[in-house]
């Protein structure tokens, strides 16, 4: 029973705090801590439940900064928060003298920037995903002023590769009964083909031969990352207008020899060159075969006829 | 215009494969290949619906191997998927020269082991993650033998904490009212006080002074990741009998003023080290006080009486 | 063994038809026979795989007739599925012999007109409430020429007052999370203060202060039956306009002390007369006392400001 | 405006005592009413919020009648909830002398006894469908003593059979993911071929070649209605052990070519005689070649092996 006794004590320590005004006793000084000086507080964190207050705390402070403020708290992250470089020089002369598997991979784990793990410990909160998308999209803005918050910005890429992993994403269709809220995203996201109104939306969604689908992420369950719209047509269409028009013949979907992808849209800028394109697609043709097994020749003539990538980046890669 | 033109025709000759069957015409080499080379096709490859299909190949392959086949593939991906040795010592040669915060993060990055990516890639394939949580149970068991598989499977610790990153957890409370398929696991998953069957399950998850919570993860939607067991009591149980006999007298939960977290159960070995039990506690915590906000005095009274991890090594961190 | 052995070949012999083209053989004929005739051969009708077959073929019929048709249909329903008077008759003339409680019972039964068994059995195929909610809406309009009809309609009545009893309606919030082929019916439905679009709608169903709410039925399952909209304000409202300004201040909810039930609009012409009205005000305000417990006041200042129905007759019974 | 305003007037007084203790006045009277004179109370009531109250209230003191108290019960409703006789005699003799359709019509109207809107009333209440089940199991045993309450019966009949229409049932197919509380009713109500315990319930419905579906009622959301077991067999069987052995090789579906129908339960004693078993075949049948479309010989092999019903009456006409 020792161990778990042990165990136990740990256990109990750390969620000791949990029904008491957490930060409460110690308001008064935060208050009079930076957000940088918040952000060192919650990395020397033990406690788990200290730590989620914490996180939500700086998350909300984060939110309430003016564009020069957040300027500083960008920098103030970059300078503080990056690789312990003694530990690095160590470690490097060490396998630089014993080069050897076991010590170069080390290295790697040595030399994960302070950032990497704040970010990772802000995610924690409750809503803790949505606020950091919207963080580096603040972020990738501020780098035009200040090129070195690139390398800060690699992590964000980094965590936001892993955490929006396509393994992870849920693809749905998107059609006259999906929720208003989500439709009204549609219709303010597109980019490419603008749609002018709820009219207009429907005859993209609900005419049976056209598609919308979109991914979504269970962390950001009401907000698609990334849409297309495919029209399925008898033959190449010459234009894009004969696919939009509002008076044109629908046609039975079963008779579709061509899925035309004729728009497809970012949701997010704050995912800018996390790559969800191509599995869209894909997933999306699969998709449609599924739908309509007997278009035998149909999947031979799948087509992009016009993508566009919300952003100045294009991040299909 | 022709800005998109590339996008597109990049977009097109990526996906162009779909609809063919994508590793067909080589699937006579393909056979020949080692699992060992397979991965390495995986990882040099650029379009991703042929990587989706390797990425299948390799999992399925994977299970079919002995005990003794497994240990080699783990150590060839040690030795053959490590860090790009000569760019590192080049890299690092530069930083010691003229040591500065962007090469110093530039180095975290070229350290980064080929098996990380590699992982990241089997990951993609439906079902991905299941397969790698279970590929990560044998590895635990191959390190017992040939320890410097430790720091290959520090990649495994270093992508799963990303991916089950608490954050993207679900709570949910197990009832009578559950899917008999998730039931059974919890009766087979249970460690400390061991459930005998389906009746004494119904004593803990249906009476009304009892509660059973899990986590779930999205990509593991059947399998409960860790579980708690709760009893809603008068006073402090004096023993662990008293709680578990299956005549003693229902509580009113209204009337009661602690909550005994009795036994908490880790469900899947391939995710050891990778901490949810404080998350897990705080989060029933949190349950409770919503479901039973007129017992005041409860708060005070949360007690972890006994706790119980599965596998050797507690992963309470 | 015997009697389940009867019991089986008479299930059998019912449904034997089962996976034979059910009416295909008869198709010539069928063609030839009248709807009235049809219906005959539908209440003479024992095998009940038969019988849905024949219900799904009338009801398709029936939507192809035009007005003058309809009313010789109804007309001939009316004629021709009337009580079996010479059975009445005999029952009639022995109750007056012997009056007694169980023969007085029997007159009710025997007195039950076979147009009530049709409609019963028109309602088993798939898609059959609906139709027959159409049904009784275009007979509602020919009792008008022809006010015999107005006996037909006591069936439709009697039998929708059980169908859509209100222990089977179900209430549902409409809010701005509500699937778009819902939402336009509102708007298409509001009869009192019209909806002019989706902005308008959104006013309504998506101010932290105002609530939408309908009822509906298993077997209508997109169709809501009738719809409330409340305004929860401070004050009694002077005028109607103040409460559907698009510029006004919203009100924390919590802060409400009267529920403004500013209009209620019936959806379908065919359940005129079956009354949801009280009981949908009723569960509205249990709703609402649930949602705001903390509004004390509240209760007190339940105020039906205007109410409407849709149709001549109001049917607010 | 002024038709309105008449409406309005209306409406707000039948819901005027919302909010209030509804029959908090009057409970010291209340409770010197005998259950008949209640029910009295509950047909004379206009206002339907007080008519809510008065339905739970019945129904809450109907369950604490022991048997003798309930035939009691029975026997009163009988004796004082029949037929108007006075005006049904009024009605005879007008019909008599000058017959016509809308007369004898009228006369069906006219004979309902009052029991029927009782047990109407009785439903509004939330739970009131469950209720009125249970109350008609009690009274099927009680017409045993006296039969003449064979008579109140059929109102009960007549009312179950319109509630628990076909078209308003849904199909469900019981499977391992199926709620625990609901499969342990499974393993209650089989009544053919026992089911000895999870293990063996496991056996029928999660192996591949077995099939177990189940009809549900909106008003009974929790309780099956009725539900068939199927196996998915190669040849006719031929005896039912082969179908039950735990030891047997499991069919792919793909390969059946007949399904065997071997058990049949009804679960509810007080919807005895109220159809539903054609019903539930005919659509279970139809699942089954949604599902195995490729089996073309299997719809010629429907095979009801063994029925069973449950109570001492076959209800399967």
């Amino acid at each position: 029973m020792s161990r778990w006794t042990n165990i136990i004590e740990d256990l109990l320590s750390r969620v000791s705090d949990i029904g008491n005004t957490i930060l409460a006793n110690s308001d008064a000084d935060s208050i009079k801590l930076s957000l940088s000086e918040k952000c060192q507080a919650l990395l020397s964190n033990v406690g788990e439940a200290t730590g989620l207050a914490r996180s939500r705390e700086i998350l909300d402070d984060y939110k309430r900064l003016d564009k020069t403020e957040q300027l500083a708290f960008f920098q103030q992250i970059y300078a503080n928060f990056g690789v312990d470089e003694d530990l690095l020089r160590q470690t490097v002369n060490e396998w630089l003298k014993h080069p050897d598997k076991i010590e170069s991979r080390k290295i790697h784990t040595i030399s994960e920037p302070l950032s990497q793990e704040l970010i990772r410990r802000l995610n924690l909160s409750y809503g803790g995903t949505a606020a950091l998308v919207k963080m580096r999209e603040d972020l990738l803005e501020h780098i035009k002023t200040d090129l070195s918050l690139a390398a800060l910005d690699k992590d964000f890429q980094h965590l936001f590769t892993s955490w929006f992993n396509n393994g992870f994403l849920r693809l749905e269709r998107i059609s006259w009964s999906t929720p208003a809220t989500i439709l009204e995203k549609i219709i303010a996201y597109e980019a490419v083909h603008e749609i002018q109104g709820w009219d207009e939306l429907r005859l993209r969604v609900a005419a049976h031969d056209r598609r919308l689908y979109a991914f979504f992420h269970p962390s950001l369950s009401d907000e698609p990352l990334i849409f297309v719209e495919v029209a399925l047509t008898g033959d190449m269409p010459n234009n894009i207008s004969s696919i939009l028009s509002g008076d044109r013949q629908t046609l039975d979907p079963h008779l579709a020899s061509t899925a035309v992808f004729y728009s497809i849209s970012n949701c997010q800028t704050g995912l800018r060159g996390i790559s969800f394109g191509n599995f869209l697609i894909k997933q999306v043709v699969e998709e449609l075969k599924r739908e309509l097994p007997d278009s035998k020749p149909f999947c031979h003539h799948v087509t992009c006829y016009l993508v566009y990538v919300v952003g100045s980046t294009p991040n299909l890669h």
